[in-house]
């Protein structure tokens, strides 16, 4: 009685002409009906490990995880660039032009939207799943390449769940990538998730869960890291790339960290604090905004103008502190034009703690605005008291020396 | 002549009976045994892999590593929790009870109490032996479930190591976790380790070693990060949630750094230098204090009262900067009552340097204490006058504007 | 047809007394030649894994890799030192006296000095190629065992590269560890990499890449970590031990970070900026420099001076915030005599910002000193007014209260 499974070498109870490369998304739902079907005991259910060789394979059936403990597993998460063939012309002449590794085609030919739903109702929450090493092809964005459109989405944990780990996983050209729901202590650590509409959202609410050491580039349209509901998030030692709308999206997310991470944005907002969100760390993270260089992309940003900061704090308490940002836009690039961009704006909230961030500006920039629906904020050491605006709310303000 | 073992298929010589499912301990060193007998040129001793498949094992007998560059290696940590578990009453209508994945489950019945001890005499040390993907499980506390204690103890490296490995792995109910001696450049990242006694213990001393990454909370009795005699230990990137006596624990260390991690305790000293440590940075982590909200462990915790500061430094020159500190304990459980908590206590030493922290309080608190016995701290930026408090000592103090 | 390889079971085509143990190179080389016939179509080719089991391997053929998607995997990185068994004098009575591991012994006898080069022509660039978890040994110095010399480089990236890994390898006494040119994208994270002339080699040019979570230390002839024309790079969470010439060297590199690591350094110019080094953060790292304890390595060092500091700052608007700097040179050792050491030196550029940062020295030095050639910086506690040194420029200074 085996517990490792290997995608290739399974035989599909009652349909033995099934083979993975035609709809894996069957092949694994039949391996863990088998895992179920053997482990009955409440008191050993240890789980399986999927094994899914290095190989182009079709997703035509959502699969569905509804045990804990399970590892889907490859080897290589075979990223390559699907915007830049795309956007290349002819291709005839290239070595190859799709992702590679353990890749799954997703399709999508079932009606559902999801590769992979993690699901279970009853107790206790679904634990210790695993997905590692893989790679999650969407394959196009359909008329428009350059949309992130295509409402595929690469894994959706769609119940609660306690230590679950995505990494080392590639993902692209899927509209969503990770979605995750009311999760626990999750890990999300050293994937490629790039040229995906949004790359990871942790929706509902969360706690105590990690994003860290991963290359993560979103699409204009959606988000690189998205947390809503999260208490306890620690985002630290990712780079991000463009161009998601933004880097760092929270929805009242409280007592989280983001730090030391290192951000690259052709949009304003690129840590963006939605609703209340308070409590929170940003420090030591390298900020870069420049104005989006490549040609079939210059059309699309996320509407935000250059007031709005590239941190955006709404809520209060939230210290922001050791970060350095470069701004490199051209003046006429400004938006709206001639007033100066702002780098971080407090919108909202009480004794916001900004100190001792570095800017580099190719224009005259504000380092720190405060909005009037501010009080009690903190700014030392952030700029030039010509760099600094308070629009009437009380507040402490140190200018550089 | 194979060096990729799997304990589900190897024989114990003269023992055919034997399987890992009843105790995996005497298959592992029977495997070990094997491998020696191979590998008997000073030239070439390459060691060797132990797979442990996702399944319920037994381990009976202790585990004896003595040879360098062996891995031992699962699919799946496996953790669920199991104080969740035994605090919740009838649990018959669960789907699954216990941790799963690749599960040891430690029943210490050869009077030893670790699961795994890696000891040898001689030269050379033991090298890049690793540990990967399994799951210790210590199975209860005994009578009380709560308790932290049973005298388990999953990895015992007892004599001096270089280069080791422990990733990926995760415990649960042991009472010491990982116990490491005398390390030289050990790795210990990307573990799930929770609810045990203790999960790092980095004992009697060590050098340029790292603890990064991890899902990390240990009981009130223990620690989750502990550190004895180290110089140039990296903390960094970890999520440490409670509920240990403290987040990190450092006694006689010097020059290491505690930088980007997420630290949540129910109890003061969150990071606690004990005896003399010196010249360490403490930067960019974000500190939550709470109370126990858990009824059940709602009677314990770890005998500190809150003038013993959130960080406790003792020790000269050390460093203490761009750190985000939330206290939030109702006045009426503050102690010593009506008298202001301390969020960083100076304890000791000399030329300290504490600047640029930020505290969210829900009471008034002092940010900084500096204790009789110090001199020549600095404090910059780190609240107003009232929040501060020196003791006689000569210090300098800039109050945040 | 199989996309899995080991190769202790590859019958070379043609050759077949050929083994791994004779030839790894020979062995790989041929398993990648047939992975290229088998997928011929420019829309299907996801490569393959080829596995190392623990074993002793010689590499007398260069490995030449150039298909996409390929990972080269091992089960053990086999580190041990061999400075410490070079310079121990009689080690017949030692348990082992070689790495270990999944072990590639790099032999160069086909006149090509690296062991594996990546390597094509066209479109698109090579993408997602990982090594990972083997060992990669030099062997030997030659008649010097402490000169890091003998023209042997582990792993070669030659061309241009998107989203590849090298992740949990370890590399000793080599020349050249790891040599990437042109990446994008890049991933060096969980390695071991040490007692080689140099470690991590990120040449020609470079975009959002990353160096984290590694163990690191170079030859006192080379560069631990070093970055020429790169943009976005982020390093941290690494422990840098000696003994680089540098711990972390950028040239002509910009929009970076390094933030979190550990360095510990012999020599002076710990982080060194070479050419023009623009809009780089530097944040909340340790920096520790003694002097060579060990004595058959005391006749070497880097030759630069205790003027040129721990940080060599060369370039506009960086940032260089919240580190710890531990400096603990004897007052005789310090060169030129008789003079401060610098901590941080900004030798050329403007508007570098230098802020919060704490020394701890055994001789009086210079935190900050800043060169004739610079202008416009800012330097705020970082010190007293007779720790800091001006020549001439126009600049801002706050000292340490």
């Amino acid at each position: 009685m085996t517990t490792v499974y290997d995608v290739t070498t399974w035989t599909v109870p009652g349909n033995p002409g099934a083979t993975p490369y035609a709809d894996i998304g069957l092949t694994i739902n039949s391996i863990i009906a088998d895992v179920k079907s053997q482990q009955t005991s409440q008191a050993s259910k240890p789980g399986a490990v999927i094994y899914i060789p290095p190989g182009d394979y079709s997703l035509k059936t959502r699969v569905n995880v509804d045990i804990s403990f399970l590892t889907i597993r490859g080897s290589g998460h075979g990223f390559t660039s699907l915007s830049i063939r795309y956007n290349a012309g002819n291709t005839s002449g290239w070595h190859e032009v799709n992702p590679g590794g353990s890749r799954i085609r997703v399709e999508k030919t079932d009606g559902n939207g999801d590769a992979f739903r993690v699901f279970r109702t009853g107790d206790p929450r679904l634990s210790s799943i695993i997905f590692e090493n893989f790679c999650l092809d969407g394959v196009s964005f359909g008329s428009n390449q350059n949309s992130y459109l295509n409402g595929k989405t690469g894994i959706r944990f769609d119940s609660a769940n306690d230590a679950c780990r995505v990494e080392g996983v590639g993902m692209v050209y899927l509209e969503h990538g990770l979605v995750v729901k009311d999760t626990d202590a999750l890990s999300v650590s050293g994937n490629f998730l790039a040229e995906c509409g949004s790359c990871i959202e942790l929706t509902g609410s969360g706690q105590a869960s990690k994003v860290t050491d991963n290359l993560i580039g979103a699409g204009f349209v959606g988000f690189s890291i998205f947390a809503e509901g999260h208490m306890g998030l620690l985002v630290t030692g990712n780079n991000v790339f463009p161009r998601g709308r933004s880097s760092v999206h929270f929805k009242n997310s409280t007592r989280s960290a983001i730090t030391a991470n290192r951000f690259h944005a052709f949009y304003p907002g690129m840590v963006n604090f939605e609703g209340s969100c308070t409590e929170n760390l940003v420090a030591s993270n390298h900020f870069l905004r420049q104005m989006e260089p490549f040609d079939p992309l210059k059309p699309y940003n996320n509407g935000l103008d250059d007031l709005f900061g590239l941190v955006h704090v709404a809520g209060n308490s939230n210290t922001v502190t050791g970060n350095h940002f470069s701004y490199d836009v051209p003046a006429g690039s400004v938006n709206p034009p001639s007033q100066p961009p702002t780098m971080v704006l407090v919108a909202s909230g009480n004794n916001n703690f900004i100190a001792t961030n570095n800017t580099v500006a190719s224009v005259p920039v504000r380092t720190v605005v405060l909005d009037a629906a501010t009080a009690g904020t903190k700014v030392l050491d952030c700029g030039t008291s010509a760099e600094f605006q308070a629009h009437g709310s009380p507040h402490s303000f140190r200018a550089t020396p």
